[in-house]
């Protein structure tokens, strides 16, 4: 049989479903695993689904990463730029950004390893189609939203490119470190409640370092 | 010829420098490439030391790894120490160290990716060995020297481990992001200069964050 009858014969599940359920399960194997190296062999056992499948939706693991990267991170472009368009000021626009990277990482942890690793091991047009499609329109949104804010005189005069690194490396490097939590203080409470602590104390913490006194 | 005599007969290198080479080699690959991955048969090429070599000192890879993780934290660990017991007011203390962790990240961008592989791969007992030795004495320090500056109310109330996920996560991004800065910027410029301008700009803006008003 070969996969595309696969893929329409399998149980109720049509070709969309399929290749989603591949997508979503191969995001819950990295999240779970704090990790982004994933087998086909786990991925077919955890999907239930072949893994000519993946072959077939994907070509290779890189199509793989790729299809991941794309269904977290076209969300993420949108949201900014739904904030960049709305009628607030610069301070609120950052507030609710920075606990939304912190929710996004929380979710994703992956997120940012996943982006270097394709960044790293694509041709150079693909890795620059990854950086025009989702890392420049962030960087972008940063020059705005924080350059409203530098211009009115509500935050300090910065460069918001590395400000930019600084607030998401921040909002990011806490959920990496799950193992480290567990190794170095013994605890397992990995969770919302833990993210909500985080995000508040950060959010905190960028908003006093930026905005003007 | 067995690994123990080619390491006797290597040139005029005895064991201890050409072990030594070999951990400067891989440190190198690793900060080059922006990477963790590397091969033996690379490191060989570059040291110009025979492979088997490799095997010998190092046992496997995790070996190899382990041996640079503790050249680069040894280091690290001590001169936090060394702050500490500084009579230096918190918020230079912390100042200084943060513009430190920063020079850390330039040299070594690749040390908490390592700590993270070697913290996961490594069996239960290697992971809590490593968390014991390198990452619990940097918690500790942040709870005596954060916690000292809270304590005289030159600090605001906040909880110190997760600060030092803030900081640590702050510091390392940008250094991490090399690629991201060469293909959505165009800019091969990752040198001294872009070190400094990031060191001062997130010092000033951990420190304006975390300084009582």
């Amino acid at each position: 049989m070969s996969a595309e009858n696969q893929a329409d014969k399998n149980g109720d599940m049509d070709g969309a479903s399929a290749r989603g359920k591949l997508i979503e399960t191969a995001s819950l194997i990295m999240r779970e695993g704090d990790t982004i190296d994933i087998s086909f062999s786990e991925l077919s056992v955890r999907s239930g689904l072949n893994s000519a499948l993946v072959k077939y939706y994907f070509g290779n693991k890189d199509g793989l990463l790729e299809a991941i990267l794309e269904r977290d991170m076209t969300k993420i472009v949108e949201d900014v730029g739904l904030l960049i368009a709305k009628d607030m000021p610069p301070e609120d626009k950052l507030r609710h950004h920075i606990g939304a990277v912190i929710d996004t990482y929380y979710k994703y942890p992956y997120i940012h390893r996943l982006t270097m690793r394709l960044i790293r091991d694509l041709p150079p047009e693909g890795a620059r189609d990854i950086a025009n499609k989702y890392l420049k329109p962030l960087s972008e949104a940063y020059g705005i939203f924080v350059g409203d804010g530098i211009k009115t005189g509500v935050f300090r005069d910065l460069d918001p490119d590395l400000f930019y690194s600084a607030v998401t490396g921040a909002a990011d490097r806490f959920f990496t470190g799950k193992l480290v939590w567990k190794y170095c203080y013994g605890r397992d409470d990995f969770d919302e409640k833990m993210r909500d602590a985080y995000r508040e104390q950060t959010v905190d913490l960028v908003m006093a370092g930026i905005l003007a006194r």
